[in-house]
């Protein structure tokens, strides 16, 4: 129908650690990017919904979206679709907004966030965040490698929900010595993470020098909820999304990917990792 | 803060079927219900946002989306919560709407959905799909065992991304006989389900007789969307949610989970799976 976006992945710097040794290497990260969806008709068009993305087949996916919504009932109530530049995609990808002519634009609902629980998803996100006041974490925590190793088993070992059906996200907030503060469980990975981060509200508990360790991918969102929650470091068992490793470095939040048995990689703020010291006896 | 639901898990009953016997089973299912969140201030209430969630720690929930929206700065600017009564939960949980105090709601904000693009969650949404017009599947489809089986596989063969990035969501759509039609990537489940029913769309193939296959979980909002493209099994991997077994014991769609080497189980539609002529070789 249109000639998309075509970006599945990014390459980042990263630190990738296994066995006890340390090496750089270009690691390619799953794009993740906002698409604004425009419903157009005769009258105009306005804002319908922002959608975290992978850029590819944006086509395919505003197509079915629209369906699932309830909003085209057959292919043909779409007739035509086109990338339209925006204020908000100025500085980022420049076909991150889609236009659908459509015979008549729903009324009465407001633009939505799909996915996401963000204002303004991708770089005007981050950009939001510094506005806020959210500076770039400065603390001087340090966490041993053979730490975060530990993580994933031990959050693993708190999921009471997860042992009996064997399918829930779970997070939890641990000390620089991987001593286990809180955990939660939740269908949802981000409600895992915003259970926690009421916990630490609800308890005064500063993030800094904490980790926080998911059971699933560390994406956009996750990173933007610690670095609110000023946490030092994510580690999550699966990848990070190119907009997770952008934010973790605007920030200098530790962001640690893949952390399977012994080997991780750091995406980002590196300076926390203590290194040495393991796995040389 | 207040006493809130604990339900993290229902029970159904399931077609386990494992290395060639089948046996019927209660399996335990992750409760996945919306909450609704209004916030209120001394000039009444209004709808934030609403979140499918698991029914345990409502009100860490509410708090740590709250300050990850940038609603709430400090613990202080929640004065009180409770849960109340509206007309969207009558029919479901009773503690499925929080009414949470705070300083001044934010105004120029419409409700928004989280995780989700469904239109009213829960079993309104269910009720909303009839309304709508989607029926019961009726078709007479038949899959063997040993198809579903190879469906995961034949996924990861189909994921070039994957290849690369080792982190992003698939979907693939096959037909009775395990043939690959079409599969999508994205760093978003949902999207990968939405690119390929876009596809479906976009080239005039029905539903009925097709088989879905995702990579992570089947919640409810896939199974939905499997209703609205009349597809007439879906497989996970992973485990279903309970309002998602209960949206495809509703129209009838053949739902399986825990797709993995020689085991699945089938929590809805099982006469569309040949138990037979399999593993007896």
């Amino acid at each position: 129908m249109i000639e998309g976006n075509n970006f599945p992945y990014f390459t980042f710097r990263a630190q990738c650690y296994s066995s006890g040794s340390i090496e750089q290497r270009d690691e390619k990260v799953t794009a993740e990017e906002p698409l604004l969806i425009r419903l157009c008709d005769d009258m105009g068009c306005r804002d319908y919904a922002t959608i975290m993305r992978t850029p590819v087949h944006d086509d395919l996916l505003a197509l079915g979206f629209l369906f699932s919504e309830g909003v085209v009932k057959v292919p043909g109530d779409v007739r035509w679709m086109r990338y339209a530049g925006s204020e908000a995609d100025k500085e980022s990808s420049p076909k991150n907004a889609l236009e659908v002519g459509v015979r008549s634009v729903p009324v009465g609902r407001a633009p939505r966030l799909v996915e996401s629980s963000c204002g303004i998803c991708g770089k005007a996100s981050i950009e939001s965040l510094v506005v806020e006041g959210f500076g770039v974490l400065n603390d001087r925590a340090r966490f041993r490698a053979s730490t975060v190793l530990s993580l994933p088993e031990k959050l693993r070992g708190e999921q009471r929900i997860f042992e009996e059906t064997g399918g829930i996200h779970s997070a939890g907030l641990f000390d620089s010595n991987g001593e286990a503060i809180f955990s939660a469980e939740d269908v949802g990975r981000h409600n895992a993470v915003d259970k926690v981060i009421g916990f630490m509200l609800m308890n005064g508990i500063d993030g800094r020098g904490k980790a926080l360790q998911v059971s699933g991918r560390a994406g956009f969102e996750i990173v933007q909820k610690a670095v609110r929650a000023r946490i030092s470091l994510v580690s999550s068992v699966s990848a990070p999304s190119s907009l997770a490793v952008d934010t973790a470095l605007s920030f200098n939040l530790t962001l640690c990917g893949f952390v399977r048995q012994d080997r991780f990689n750091v995406y980002s703020g590196e300076e926390r990792i203590e290194f040495d010291t393991v796995f040389y006896g």
